[in-house]
């Protein structure tokens, strides 16, 4: 089976760590490529760059659709466009967040988000809310480091988040952490052997939910909310639009 | 004071319609004024085309503020890219969806939504749940006509959208009706004669809770959530990138 | 269009202080004025006062159906008779504190409230969750002054208030600060200087909604919940009973 | 002990009925006595009502607090200034509806509620979201008649309400009912001979918590929120002020 | 009326501690009278042995229908079992938990509780959340003490108990606090003298309770869901096999 | 790997199909293997069967440690004694019910669960609660006919599931549909056939998502709630006694 991972930001870098990430996890026979969409921002931290991602996003969807692809993984945090990307494609569709959310759940009674600056706790509540979890989240810490600062940083990037992880184990009695953006992918290993909860990073469990859904020859529903786009006039797009309907 | 009203789908007469319908209402020297993205869907009735919209909203909001508007007003029930619209500029930007349920609420203890197509439903879902109005919604209703279909056979629409308003009051008991469209609103009038409850089209009361913060001197929240974007790196998105920050 | 104030405690100063406050906000045209019911406690810091007060309130909403009224402001912090003031009219009736925090919604996506007496809490807690925004809600902070401690040392009330906004902002991450009490209209000005976020009273809210609701010609609903009290005898309130039923 | 039932309306006969329903259940040692207030409306049916029964009731507490009462029963069955009451004494004060509640929550996973007319199902739906019982609640049903319809047609009453109880278990499915006014005591008796589920009325339920309060020794607790209500000027309300403060 | 308290763990100290606490408080002609079960752990501070409880505690149920019980209590602070037990037999199971909870929300608009093990308080929440009082609950604290270590070294134990019950008060202002376990009964009094709020052991109100709902000649549901258990087969368990189905 | 399904009833003939229908989608090197436990009822409808077969099915983890299991599957739709059986062991523990709903929630906006006699549904809302699923579940709909009697009669069984499965797509506009007991799996593939929606067993995703949890390396979290049981005392249960403590 072939899983595309769509990094919707336009950072090559971020697209090959969570590449690099899970390919050790998928069995033989998945074959997972990564991409980062033609348009839209260089990481994404506010709404406005998590509305600005999604027509690539969708475009490499359709492009998927023809390479073959037979599920995706939406590689941000934000579950970006995740309802969008499901409307335009009938095979599974898999957030990180949602990805992680499960799996927190399923090993622990509580979990903490550890995420990038505060100005991005808004965005995550809204998913945590969106996988009804709130009565599972003990709390969403922020380290006030931007996305491509742990890029550039990673020795920094991974002492702060460690700190805020600790804390969330320590103060806020959570007892699974999230690590709250697909750029930490590259910390989980380092942080699981200090902390004594579970570490749950959403890239792997993301591409692990896709792989099982695959191998149970589940398709989305296409019956109202999520059925194909309407045919309608479009203006602009032209990454979207050149890729033919499948 | 300058009111621009934001239809964010491209179809042209659904924005004078708007326009049209709430002109009447603003007090003198409100200076109302409507426009379409110049990319984006013809309608919005899915989450695809709810993406795809936003785009355009914002550069429309950013050529907005060469434009020296006051206020903004999103003209599509889905309120879509609210938040973003509010980082991307400290003057008030108002959605008619949460316009409608604030009136709504001032108005009466329920209401209805009647809308579009079925699939929408779980659009109009996610606006009553954003606006914490769960309490206060008795049903959601649908016409199973899409938007365009009400611009195209207007006296079809009434008849069919008169009917689900009467079921929402008698068998729902709804107390008050939204019109859950942007498109609803030349309707307003003719269904008000004979509903018997406020019917509340989003439409008019953005415009005016617009200029209510406007007279008040009202700014958006700069600290955290909706502080400006960062600047960074955005591929694409000419229409968008061509309008220089404030 | 005349628009009727009602501090529904006893203490004339504090009426005199929120239409001095709003005044300045309306537009031509606008009449607003304010009165303070003939019964009831000269504040309102608990639920015994709370209910004390509504009889004259209502008293009042029933003269000013004769005094040609054609929207009623409720200036109290807990919205108190919202929904029996509703019963006694098809005028707009708002309150300052559902003003207040529709206000905040439309401006940030959290705000805190800072009120009174620490027995006020409970009250506060109440109107948030009836206007649906537990969501919104970072904290409720109190000062520990009562509502006439802060009219005979305002100063010492603004620096107190302002301490806890600061808090509010700085440890609770509030991106806007309600101030919950009608008696704090004065210091509105003040306190936005120094804060950096929204600093949301309710009266100019609450007195603008009101403006606009008239504008549309909006009326309550009068089926069911809100439709007119039944006729019947009641004992007692004469103040209330002297007015005819309009 | 004493138990003084105070039923908030002004009609002396259902005060008699809740008083004569109540007293075979009472154990030997517990005096139980009923009283209306001296001002408020005849039925309880709206908010209006809601409100304007509670001067007087609290009146009746204050002077209970002289009489030697050692429990109140608020009994109207929405719970009308229950916190007030809670305010005004620190002997155990017991509503109707929470009664009914409590105890239809220990027989059963589920009731429904019927009730008086619909305008009415407003508040009984506040009700029971201030006991937390939404999961708990069915349904809510109506029987389009007043409270006094019910005095002065008992037969018909009877009736219509036992059809509504038959719905609520056939088409509902609740597990249990609760008879949501004081006036329908008097029919408790003949509904539980047919419905085959607990059928609850709130008055007998609601001695009986208050006297096993009494008999625990149980106060309400006096930090903050239901602490006396702070001594100040109240102008009106003869009949309450009358009473010395205990 | 004889009342049967079931301690579900097997140490009688902590029955007759229970029992003890209880008898002061029941009226003459109340026969209340306390076991153990004849299998399960010796005490009950994690899920795993709030199940291995509750066999021992459904054969006591059914032994106790033999022995002419006409109500029972569950003395245990998770309510183990009680869904289970109410469909075991028709006559009234309160527990321990919901009675508390139920006290604390008669006498006071908040309340803490306390418990024991931090690991325990998972299992606190979903007590409260099963009885519908999230809105109640200011905090769930523990105090790293075992359920025995209090047994063994009661003086420790208050000491500690009570530092924590005085912090819930001023840190998280609960305006009541509730212990949370069946051996904190013995601490009730003490506590009762010194904190200023309303101090609720469950087993007292539980038994309270139980006698009112026996004095009121209630019975549990028994259509659908608490209706008795289908006949058939079941493997082990011969303590409750044992016991005829009555 | 190893994984051990438990179906926690009494009835081989269950396992077998549980395992048969799961076998098919496991990957090579995975070894699927199913039990019942030696105690416990022959099918679980109700809370007080609910309870009984946790002790046998704790017993049967506590075996699995011995046998190397490396994760279990509960196979019955009430996911009974979860929290228990994730105490019991590190690895990790999966229920049919939150599998169903995490696979749901994947593939649509919505669903409605079809599962067996309507006394089992207050069971299902609850695991439908204790997943934050509730705004997903469009209905719960049962089918009056009891665990075995599906296995006595498949062929009336899958009439009577197809055509209340078929209520909750065309009346409940459920996008989804999952079945709601371990016995329904034979039924899925027939069902797929014809309703045009997913049709979700939760045999399947259970031992797919297990199997996903060992590939990637997950243990339960082992501080506070879910750590192993205190050692301590417990009377019976030798099934599960017998089996030392790993």
């Amino acid at each position: 089976m072939r899983i595309k991972l769509i990094n919707p930001n336009t950072t090559d870098s971020m697209t090959e760590s969570c590449v690099h990430g899970a390919r050790p996890y998928v069995r033989p026979g998945t074959e997972l490529y990564g991409v980062c969409p033609q348009t839209g921002p260089a990481s994404i931290e506010c709404y406005y760059e998590d509305y600005l991602c999604v027509p690539g996003l969708l475009a490499e969807i359709r492009r998927g659709e023809i390479e073959g692809a037979d599920a995706y993984v939406v590689a941000c945090f934000g579950d970006p466009g995740l309802l969008a990307a499901r409307e335009a494609t009938d095979k599974p569709v898999v957030g990180i967040a949602e990805a992680a959310i499960i799996t927190a759940r399923l090993l622990a009674t509580s979990f903490s988000i550890v995420t990038i600056l505060h100005r991005a706790r808004h965005l995550v509540e809204a998913v945590v809310r969106q996988n009804g979890a709130q009565g599972w989240c003990r709390s969403i810490r922020t380290t006030d480091m931007g996305v491509l600062d742990f890029e550039r940083d990673p020795q920094r990037g991974l002492a702060i988040l460690a700190d805020e992880c600790r804390r969330a184990v320590r103060d806020d009695r959570a007892e699974a952490v999230i690590l709250g953006c697909a750029g930490f992918t590259q910390f989980a290993h380092d942080l699981r052997g200090e902390l004594g909860v579970p570490v749950i990073d959403g890239v792997v469990p993301a591409v692990k939910l896709a792989e099982a859904l695959v191998d149970m020859g589940c398709k989305t529903s296409k019956v109202w909310t999520l059925s194909p786009p309407p045919a309608k006039e479009i203006k602009g797009f032209p990454a979207l639009q050149q890729v033919p309907v499948p």
